[in-house]
């Protein structure tokens, strides 16, 4: 997809950055977390923002979006809604009841697993996968392999923002999935 | 709210219930866990299953869809951005990055507690709280305190399934909380 946003959409992001609220020292300190809940209790917001992703795949060749546990739970079930659509969840190890595949990454210190039902989509599948923020890109790259392993093609990886100094965006390009974001901020 | 369900309705109930997956002893032994990712992964059902709660809500007096982490974080923002209102997310512990207000609730061994930004409704607010489950409603419980904390009110809360021998629709209901659900199944 090389999609080019119209001005219109590039205010709608404008103003979808304005409202994404900054908590210094968060989780630990020297980090500046990048909180989304402020978009989401903005109705105004929320619905721009969906509308955003809804314009960038309405006429693409998508059958499913996937949505990274759990911030990935909250935009990805309504494009899928709004696309007509199912949506696959992609938990944290231990959360599906069902038969999973698993697929470990490696965090900075230590490594974390999230596994996806071997139902969950089917050969051939084209996916878009969601979560709300990509930062070393770990966790999604984790999402790609377990999608690829049930034998979909992940064609996009979509999320609100994108902290390209960390690397997630090129790691991903990289690996073939190319990432819409709706804004980037520099630093971590 | 005292809405009566079309037969159309009804039909969309059975529809959506059929596709509800039960993982006999998961997570433990003698449970039989009530899956609904086969809803969310069947186009259809999932479109089917917002609309029953779109049609709910739409004439009714709401301001904000708050959601429980992290299941229903799936279908309360879908429902909110129908219905053009915010979403506000309840957490589990520690997973919220801005100022928050606490509430423990016990389970069946020890307690658990959620959270909610202090600045997620305002007070009068009148909030729908969604979640994919009630069993023994300790969970909306603590989300009903939460959004009293802060002033709101608690019309209604809403999920997919009801299990009503584990008590928590009348839990909710004796604590003057109605409970909406699209689908109900005995035992445990």
């Amino acid at each position: 997809m090389s999609l080019t946003p119209s001005n219109v959409q590039l205010d709608a992001a404008r103003f979808i950055k304005e409202r994404v609220r900054t908590v210094e020292n968060w989780p630990q300190p020297g980090v500046r977390f990048r909180d989304i809940t402020t978009i989401l209790q903005d109705r105004r917001a929320l619905r721009m923002l969906i509308d955003l992703f809804v314009q960038r795949y309405i006429d693409e060749d998508v059958d499913v979006i996937a949505g990274m546990d759990a911030r990935g739970f909250i935009i990805g079930p309504i494009l899928a809604y709004e696309l007509s659509l199912g949506f696959v969840p992609i938990r944290k190890k231990g959360k599906l009841p069902y038969r999973t595949l698993s697929q470990s990454y490696d965090l900075e210190y230590g490594s974390a697993t999230v596994e996806i039902h071997e139902d969950a989509c089917k050969a051939g599948d084209r996916v878009v996968i969601v979560d709300d923020l990509v930062a070393t890109g770990g966790t999604m790259m984790a999402g790609k392999i377990l999608l690829e392993r049930l034998g979909a093609q992940v064609v996009e990886a979509a999320a609100i923002i994108d902290l390209p100094d960390l690397g997630g965006s090129k790691l991903l390009r990289d690996n073939g999935v190319p990432l819409y974001t709706v804004c980037e901020f520099g630093g971590h």
